[in-house]
């Protein structure tokens, strides 16, 4: 929901100005535009809502279409004007999660003191999701259908994906500038500890099994060695 | 389909050695089941094959039960005979499929000159599944759908993945105990190298964008310093 809620703030700073440029006829366009542009957005919103509620509730990752509109409060044609398809809201959905835990990362990585425990965090925050059980219920059918949605909208996860590796890379980044971490490609070293967060927290949330603080602490003892972390900066307990 | 090449071959050790115990009637009776079994183990062995060349051809993971049993020249009844759904089925060609890749692994690592080679040789294998086109388009199919498969069968799909990664772990705790690879755990190690071997291919075979190779060996550069390989074992050429 991100795009979306670019659009919505962009179009206040609009009406909060001076009259915009344009004839009068045009302004009116505009006017019963951004009127309409509001009313979708909320219905997007209320659509989205839904669908996470129902998510939740049943651990099914794929609610009925009729489901959805009658939580939402909505008709079926509303949901067809801004989607084509069940998949592209889902995709919608998994943005808006996506978006959520990328900010919970960033928030995390902010308050470490030095790109090297912001890389840390980022693996430990990742790891919460399937540690921390209000999390995990959450995340689960989002884990489990995201090769199911990589495989219909690929490039939209993608971008998405995106979004949560960004900040790591530029820890990475510049945890390397400042010889805290060996040199090598930020980009590709960010989608290894992707892969490895992503692979380990599908894996706990499929098996249970009651060691996985542990395992969260080797498996980012692992990330940490991979990047050529100093010796100082590998212990699993800095910055803790 | 491991499963039942060991029934089969049980079987015919059985057959092949001198009378076995029990009454007559108790072995006519084993006679017959045995026949029975070859029959079932044939029919079984088309059902699966018929699955993968639909996979093949199309591109898609879900072949329909009608164009499986047309392919395999059998009824609906044989079909539900053996499978009681068709991600059962599913699941016995995912399980044949990554027997057929744990075997080409075994392969790699065993001209391998010490177990720091076999490491990297079983990474090489994995990145293989996307790096060559023949074997990324019989690969893609299946590790979209291992999400989905797992959603529904987890326990089993979590024991197919453990045949490919048990020679890895074998190979890691060797290569620690000979000094060549820090020490650590080596079921957790041989975890961190699957998450990271399968999100990669997973990825390149979503997204493919001509940088493979060289992604490929960056992949496996941060594998072999996160297992903490001594620098003599780090160079990505070592072994080559």
């Amino acid at each position: 929901m991100l795009v979306l809620q670019i659009n919505i703030s962009n179009n206040e700073d609009h009406d909060s100005g001076s009259d915009p440029p344009g004839t009068a006829a045009e302004r009116a366009v505009e006017r019963s535009l951004a009127g309409r542009r509001a009313t979708y957005a909320a219905e997007i919103e209320r659509l989205v809502e839904a669908t996470f509620q129902l998510i939740r509730e049943s651990g099914e990752v794929e609610p009925r279409v009729s489901e959805i509109v009658r939580v939402a409060g909505l008709s079926n044609q509303a949901f067809y004007r801004h989607f084509r398809s069940k998949h592209e809201l889902l995709v919608a959905v998994l943005d808006s999660g996506i978006e959520q835990l990328a900010s919970y990362l960033t928030h995390r990585m902010a308050a470490a003191p030095d790109p090297v425990a912001a890389t840390r965090e980022w693996m430990r925050g990742m790891a919460e999701q399937a540690l921390n059980p209000e999390a995990a219920a959450a995340t689960r059918p989002f884990a489990l259908a995201r090769g199911r949605l990589a495989e219909s909208h690929p490039e939209e996860v993608a971008q998405t994906e995106r979004r949560l590796t960004e900040p790591l890379r530029r820890a990475i980044q510049e945890a390397s500038r400042m010889g805290l971490l060996e040199a090598g490609d930020p980009g590709a070293r960010a989608e290894a500890l992707y892969h490895l967060a992503m692979g380990w927290m599908q894996a706990r949330l499929l098996e249970p099994d009651g060691r996985h603080r542990q395992s969260a602490e080797q498996l980012e003892n692992f990330a940490l060695a991979g990047l050529g972390a100093v010796p100082a900066q590998r212990d699993a307990t800095a910055g803790a």
